[in-house]
């Protein structure tokens, strides 16, 4: 091992995306492995706006594996967590450092530890698959600093062990999770269908809706609707299999109509299925319900989709726009039912702000002078929800992992080797 | 024709009864017959406290057929109604009233019109079946006054072709609706499966739910779930036979475990199937989440089931306590989360007064004095949702229609053969 003094600390950081399931994952066939019953499909999320930085530290000083997300110390005792650092572990390859002096053997990494810290760069609890970029970016930060030698499709089926979902996230643009039929799993992989270049037209707002309940975790959710919904089995086998071809010719050939059908109907089926579980899940509320009667009421009364909707297990609305335009206009009836409840405008309507300018809503007087949308044909006044979105994020379809060769964007002080 | 006075008016007065789905209805093969995709089971309510009171009368002087719904007119020219008319008026026969001296013959029906008075005597628009008891009603009222000498299967394929759930509202206690495999409808008819006496423990409380929103009828509903919902098919033919057959066999043996499950996982898909639909239909709300979340919570800290939950095109409860001793204990948690929003307790439980009583509750301090439910281990505290229940009905399963003789029961005058 390198040059015999224990001080050294060698680093890697990344940074990950999120990514959102347009066919959605649902159900594993294999809880250990974490291999799904059926493919899904998603798009991923711009890293400038949501994303997970790991830095991932060696040293032969360090006594024990050890992580950090957010800055607090969380506990790496967890299978999953055990199982990526194995199997990276397993293929970690020999490094050489030669102006730090550094040289660590193949062999040498079985005896070394690592720490980890973990940055989003979004609230963690928002319930935006935090755990799929997190565990993406700490598989692939890992894979580089261990020099691993795997092409991403091994990779993602290395980070899936850690979050299903994650898997999706070592691509940008439009990722395919192949289900695969090995029973270890080593062809369930994420492939990229599509570059975030392909279709670049595509806006993304995110609504953060405030919950009071608590929710029920995606894993104890799944394994009980994979026990008691007897609706999940033909969902996967029978309903999902055509989508997902659909849904790659939709990404083809840009078809934004049947993009937004398939991804609602399949978000809408998800969501079936969860209350088709015992005891029932419900992870939309009053608020997800209203977002998507607007969406539908407008879609409608244009003839044409310009806006798609899909949820995760929990309220909040991801809603894809066929291009600005859409988004902008999307923004103001979004903004109309739900207005700031404080004063504002900035820290409510978050990431790409332009968008806010091109609707013209530069202050919360723009927003009050919202006109009601003119497909909303009740005779009742319009009734407001403030309160009832917590805040917006505007982003696109973005890339996936990318290293960070700038050492002041690591998370871990080269010195100290812990958390800076 | 009798008499020859044209100022004769013969009446008849009928009650019939509401009923509650456990086994759903939700989709129709053919529109216009009104028959269903599969069969379903319903539990009749008992008429004391949910029932439609329907007088039909007959007179030469009348020049039309005329039809007052809550003391208000409304127009009989709907399909529905002319199909009901249409199909009792086949079918009438000769009749003779010796004390008051009239006589019709069979052929003069057929010239003759009617007026018809219905009152419900619980909120119509609460979404509370009212449809099911008053055409169950309105049928029943027709034959009696027509001399229709049908059995009540007949009976009850008419009464389908005003209102598909209608049919099962023609027998008190438990009912089939067996959907049938004629063209024509004939064998798309309710059975009774078993009297309102043959499981007397069962306790009936309904949440009437308030509801913001507008809700999708049912018809529409079920046309948009038949035409786009992938999993509606599925249901109809491969998960309701079974459910059905355990249904009829849970009721047969008085087994409440299964009764419960069944009916809470078949109202859970039925609303699954309505999520699934394009555009999604929410019938339930977060109050409706919150009381099954209540109830499957204390369901599963007792071991076995001591409540059912069903929900239909609405978002009201309807909950089914397997004795009076449960029915005490989920009012008590009702109220606990739900307590009224202003003073007057004996406005907001209504029906069966006697499980107040036995509840402990005389009056809002003694709801107040409620403590939380010892199955609700959360660290927060209890949150209360005053104001998101109208009112309860205490209730339970109830006979079948009724005629009443007494004619000061009747709505309409004999004199001016209006509505009194």
């Amino acid at each position: 091992m390198a040059g015999d003094l224990q001080s050294w600390v060698l680093m890697a950081t990344a940074r990950s995306p999120t990514n959102i399931a347009v066919i959605k994952y649902w159900g594993k066939r294999d809880e250990e492995l974490i291999l799904p019953v059926n493919d899904s499909v998603s798009v991923t999320l711009d890293p400038d706006h949501l994303s997970a930085t790991t830095t991932v530290a060696v040293s032969p000083s360090f006594e024990q594996d050890r992580m950090w997300l957010n800055g607090k110390e969380i506990s790496l005792s967890g299978g999953r967590f055990q199982n990526c650092l194995r199997e990276i572990r397993r293929r970690a390859r020999a490094v050489e450092d030669e102006k730090k002096g550094i040289r660590i053997q193949e062999e040498d990494w079985e005896k070394l530890h690592v720490h980890i810290a973990s940055f989003n760069n979004f609230p963690t609890a928002a319930g935006l698959a935090s755990s799929a970029a997190g565990f993406a970016c700490l598989v692939f930060t890992l894979a580089k600093l261990m020099n691993v030698n795997e092409d991403y499709g091994e990779l993602s089926s290395i980070a899936r062990q850690g979050s299903g979902s994650a898997c999706r996230s070592i691509y940008g643009g439009f990722v395919k999770w192949a289900m695969g039929n090995n029973a270890n799993g080593s062809d369930s992989i994420a492939i990229q269908l599509a570059y975030e270049t392909h279709w670049s037209d595509l806006v993304i707002v995110i609504a953060v809706v405030s919950s009071k309940q608590k929710e029920t975790s995606s894993t104890t959710g799944m394994r009980e609707s994979v026990e008691t919904s007897k609706l999940l089995e033909y969902r996967a086998k029978t309903v999902v299999p055509t989508r997902v071809s659909e849904m790659e010719e939709a990404i083809r050939s840009r078809d934004f109509a049947s993009f937004a059908r398939l991804t609602c109907a399949d978000s809408n089926q998800f969501h079936a299925v969860c209350l088709d579980t015992s005891p029932p899940i419900f992870y939309m509320n009053d608020t997800s319900h209203r977002i998507i009667n607007l969406v539908e009421r407008w879609n409608r009364s244009e003839g044409t989709p310009q806006v798609a909707y899909t949820f995760d297990a929990g309220p909040n609305a991801v809603l894809i726009a066929q291009n600005r335009k859409a988004a902008t206009l999307l923004l103001q009836r979004l903004l109309f039912y739900f207005p700031p409840q404080d004063n504002d405008l900035t820290s409510y309507v978050l990431g790409d702000k332009s968008i806010l300018n091109e609707a013209g809503l530069q202050s919360l007087e723009d927003v009050e002078a919202l006109p009601p949308p003119p497909e909303n044909k009740d005779k009742v006044p319009h009734k407001k929800f403030s309160g009832d979105v917590s805040y917006f994020i505007c982003t696109r379809i973005g890339s996936g992992p990318k290293l960070l060769t700038d050492e002041n964007q690591a998370l871990i002080s080269p010195v100290s080797g812990l958390p800076k």
